[in-house]
C-alpha cells in the first residue's frame, strides 16, 4: 500500500480543553477530511478535573504542500467551539535548547553526545555558566559558551544577561543540567513550561541543597534523581520523568553521587527528549506525558 | 460537568485492519454521531506490516440502554469498508478464567488472591490439575478442581476432558499457571488467543525443561519469566510481558527458582489483567500490547 | 571433597564493634581453630562512624555435637578485648513471627503463603488485628487469631494485650503488615529492632497518612514503598529496603495503591527475610543490610 | 580512632583455591600479623564445584613502606598449603585499558567520559579501530588512535598489529566496545580472561547478528545488553554484567537500537569497572563478581 508509506513531512498536533462529549471526534474528523494519515494519537481524560488531553502525530498520504497557516486557520474555527488550546508542530521539528550549567559537566556531557549524533533531534545555540571550566567542551562542539560569573549583587544583571541570550537564541527549551544557582521568581515566571531542571533527588524527597548527603545521613535503599519544569516554588515544579537504582550501606555520599550521574543523565535527557516530541502536557502542578 | 461523570456502563471496542486514512476516524466518528463519550483511546500502526490497530474505552453520557446488538448492526456497516475485525465488550467485564496447573502453585496462590479481592475482575469456573495436591486451596476459595491425571497413553482422553471442561465453563481464557505438560498440537490450536503460559525465563533464551538449571549453568546475571499465547510451536507463542530481577553467583538453581516465583507471578498477572482488559492484540508471532 | 558436604547443622555470627586492626582476625581464627567451615563471609567498615560489621556463616565439617555455650564462654572471651557485641544463631534458624494487621491483608496474604510453603523459614505463633475481618484467613492457615479493638481511650490496655501475647510468643520478630494504628512511643521502645513495618511511599517522601493520595497529588511519576525497624519518630525509623516502580500521569490514588500493593508486599517480605536470616544490623538512624 | 583513617596506600588481595576449611583464616590471620587493617572482606564457595574465592581490600595502619616483594614471597609460603592462586594489587590501581572499536561511538564515548573525570580510575594507551571514524574523538582525548582497516585476506596481520599494541601498551584489559568484527580463536585464547565483550542482547538470546532485528521480530517486551569476557566460543564467553529495559510494540529494531545504546554503555562500564577493581574471578564458562 504505497499511500501510506513516510512521506517528506509529518506533523503533531496538541490540544487540551475541558472534558465533554466530541473531543477526539473535532481532531479526527478534521485530519480525516483533509485527507491526513494518522501514525499515533494518545489522549488522556483527567477526571478529578475534568480536563482532555490528546497528541496525534499525522502526515500527508502524499508529499504535498501543507500550508501550517491554512490548517491553522480552520482548524481554529472548530477547536474554539471546545475552548481547545492548541499547537501544531511540523518537521523537522528541531528545537532550540538552551543550556545552562555550573561545574558538573554529566548531564551537559550526556545531552551534547545525544545532540551531535542526532539521538535527540535539536540545536544547542548557546551554552550559558557562571563558571568558566566547561569552555572546552562546548568549543569542541561548536557551541558559543557564554561565561556569566554571579554573586548576590550581580544576580539581576546576570539573569537579565541570561534572558537576553535565550531570547536571541529564540530558545524552545532551557535546560538546567546542574546548574548550581536559584532562579529569581521573576526569570520562573518567564519560564515558566520552557524551563527542565534535574534535581538529584527522588522528589519530594530530600528538597533542596546537598540531597546525596541528606539521603546518605536518612540511610535510603534506593538512589533517584527527577527531572521537573521550573516553577517559583523551589523543587516543586511539575514532574516530568524519575529514575532510580538501588543502593547499599556502603555508599558514602561521594558514591550516591557517583551513581546518581548516571540516573540524571538518563532522567534529564527523557524529560528532554518528551519535550521536544511534544509529549508532555504542564497543567498545575503536574504534567501529562504521553511517552514513547 | 455532571454529564460526564461516571454511569452505570462503560464499553470497550477493538479493532484492527489494513493501515489506510479514515481508520481512526471510522471509529471515532461513529462513537461520537452515538453522543458517546471516549474515556482512553489507544491506537498503533505497524508499518512493517501495514496494520492498524485501535482500542478505545468510551461511555454513554447519561444512563440510558445501550443494545449491543443495534451498535454492533450499524457499526459492522462503516467497518466493513475498512476490512475492520472488530469487537465490543460491555461492563461488567468479568471474565471466565480457568486455570490449569501442576504442582506448583504460586502462580495459582497469587490469580486467588486477586480473584478474591477483586484486584483482577475475573470468575473461576474450574481449576484443572493433573495432581490432587492443590485441592483444599481450591476448595478455601469455592472453586472446582479437577484431578485430570495424565500419562502418555491417557494425553488424548485428558485433553478431552479438559477442553470438555473448558467449553462448559464458557471460558474466556485459559491460564497454564505452572501446568508442566506439554499440550497436544490440537489443543494448542484450539486454544489460539485464548490460553496463556507462563515460561520461566527470558524467552527466547532457554527455551524447554528445567529453564532455571539452564539459566545457573549459563552464568547469568539477571533471571526473568514470560507470559506468552499458548502456540503450536513450545515456547515460540507470542510474548505478552515479561519480568526481570538482577541476581548474581550466589544464585544456585533453588534460588533461581525462588527469586523466579514472584517474577512469575507478577508477570503472569500483568498479562492477564491486559487480556481481561481487552488489551490485547495477537497477530503473527507478535502481540500488541496496549498497556495501562 | 567428601568433609565439606553440607552437614546437619550451620551457624551464624553476627558481630559488631569500634574499627581497629583484628577485628576480622579474632572471628575468622576462632572458627579456624574449632575446626569450622566457613561458608560465607560479609564484613563492613562504617568509615563514617568508625564502626566494624561482620556476619559470618558456618558448619562443622562433620555432623558432630556443637554445644553453643561452650562455644559462647570461649569465644566471648576473645570478643571483649574487642567491645565486640555478637550473637549466634544455629539451624533450624525457624523465627517466631507475630503479624499485626488491620484490614488491608495483602501483606498478610503474601507473608502466609510464603510461611506455608517454606518460602519463609518462620512460625506464626499469632496474628493480632484492631478489626475481626482477617480472621478466617488466619484460620485456614491454623494460626491463632487475636481480635483486639482498639479507641483512643482503650490504647494503652490494648496495647498491655499486644505485648502480652508477643511476649508469650516468644516472638523474635513482630511485622506490622499495614496495621493502621500508631504505636505509643512505649511499645515502640520496647519493640525497638524487633519489629518491621512497611510504609507505602519512598520515605522520606510522603510521610503520614495516605502516602498514595500525597503522591497522586504530587503527580510522581515512581510509586514505592519502604520497609523499616520501627521508631519512635513516626516513620523515620531505619529503613531496610525499598522497591519501587514506574507510574503515569494515568494512574489515580486507587491505581497508586493496586500498583503499590505488590511493591509492599515484595518489599515487606525481603526485609522480613533479612531479619530472621540475621542479615541486618540496626545502628542510629541506620541499618547495615548484608543482603544476599 | 586516628589510627584506622585513610592513608596512603590501600591493596587488593583476591585468591581462589580448593574449598576446605581454613581458607578463611589463611588470609586473614597473615594481614592481621602483619598490622594490616581490613577495609572490605568478600568471600564465596561454590559448593558445586568445591571451590573458594575471596577478595580483601586492606591497608596497613600507618603509611609505612609496602614491600609487594616481601609480601608475596612470606604469603606464598601460606597460600601454597592450600593450592591457592592468588594476586596482589596496591593503589595507585589504574590500569591500562586498550579500546577497540568500530563506527558506533556510544561505549567509545562513555569510557572515554568516565576516563576523562576520573570516574573510571584507567589510563588509555590506545584505541584501536577498523574505521577511520572516531579519530577526532580520540585526538580530542589526547589518546593515541590506530585505525587498522581489516579484511578477510588481512585478518591475520590486523590481528597482528592489534596484539602487538595490546603488548607495548602493556594493557591490563582490553575493551571490544562495540568492535563488529570475529576476533581469531588464536587472538581469543591470547586475550582470555583480558577482554571484555558488550553484547547487544540478553544473552544467550539473540547470539550473533543483528540482535536487536533479531528481538524485534521476536517481539520481546524487554531489551538488554551483556558484557561478557570474551572467548573462543562467540557469544559464550563468561558473562560479567547484564542490563535491561522494558519495551514494548511501537519499537521498531531502530528504537530497539537507541534505547539499547543507553542499556549497553551502563552495562559495559559496570564491567570494566569490576575488572579494574579486581572483583571479578573468571572460571571455567562463569565468574564470581563481587560487585560493590
Amino acid at each position: 500500500m504505497s499511500d501510506i508509506k513516510p512521506v517528506t513531512q509529518t506533523h503533531i498536533i496538541t490540544a487540551d480543553c475541558p472534558s465533554r462529549p466530541g473531543t477526539v471526534d473535532v481532531v479526527t474528523r478534521f485530519l480525516c477530511e483533509k485527507g491526513f494519515y494518522i501514525n499515533e494519537i494518545h489522549s488522556f481524560d483527567d477526571t478529578a478535573v475534568n480536563r482532555f488531553f490528546i497528541r496525534i502525530e499525522f502526515r500527508a498520504q502524499t508529499a504535498t504542500d501543507f500550508s501550517a497557516e491554512a490548517f491553522s486557520q480552520e482548524f481554529e474555527q472548530r477547536a474554539s467551539e471546545f475552548e481547545m488550546q492548541w499547537q501544531l508542530a511540523s518537521s523537522p521539528y528541531k528545537s532550540k535548547v538552551v543550556i545552562m550549567v555550573s561545574k558538573h559537566d554529566h548531564c551537559l556531557n550526556d545531552l551534547l553526545y545525544r545532540y551531535r549524533t542526532g539521538d535527540l533531534d535539536i540545536d544547542i545555540p548557546a551554552i550559558i555558566s557562571n563558571h568558566p571550566d566547561l569552555e572546552d567542551l562546548a568549543k569542541w562542539h561548536g557551541i558559543p559558551y557564554y561565561h556569566l560569573p554571579i554573586t548576590k549583587e550581580t544576580k539581576p544583571e546576570q539573569e537579565a544577561k541570561v534572558w537576553q541570550i535565550i531570547q536571541e537564541s529564540d530558545a524552545d527549551l532551557v535546560v538546567l543540567a546542574r546548574y548550581m544557582q536559584v532562579l529569581s521568581s521573576d526569570l520562573c515566571k518567564k519560564l515558566s513550561g520552557k524551563a527542565i531542571n534535574i534535581h538529584h533527588s527522588l522528589l519530594p524527597g530530600f528538597k533542596g541543597a546537598r540531597p546525596y548527603f541528606q539521603a546518605y545521613d536518612r540511610g535510603i535503599k534506593l538512589v533517584g534523581a527527577t527531572a521537573h519544569y521550573v516553577s517559583d516554588d523551589l523543587d516543586e515544579g511539575p514532574i516530568i520523568s524519575q529514575g532510580v537504582e538501588t543502593v547499599d550501606h556502603g555508599y558514602y555520599p561521594k558514591d550516591l553521587a557517583a551513581k546518581g550521574r548516571d540516573i540524571e543523565c538518563l532522567t534529564l535527557s527523557r524529560a528532554v527528549r518528551c519535550h521536544i516530541e511534544h509529549r508532555i502536557f504542564m497543567y498545575g502542578k503536574k504534567t501529562v506525558v504521553f511517552s514513547k
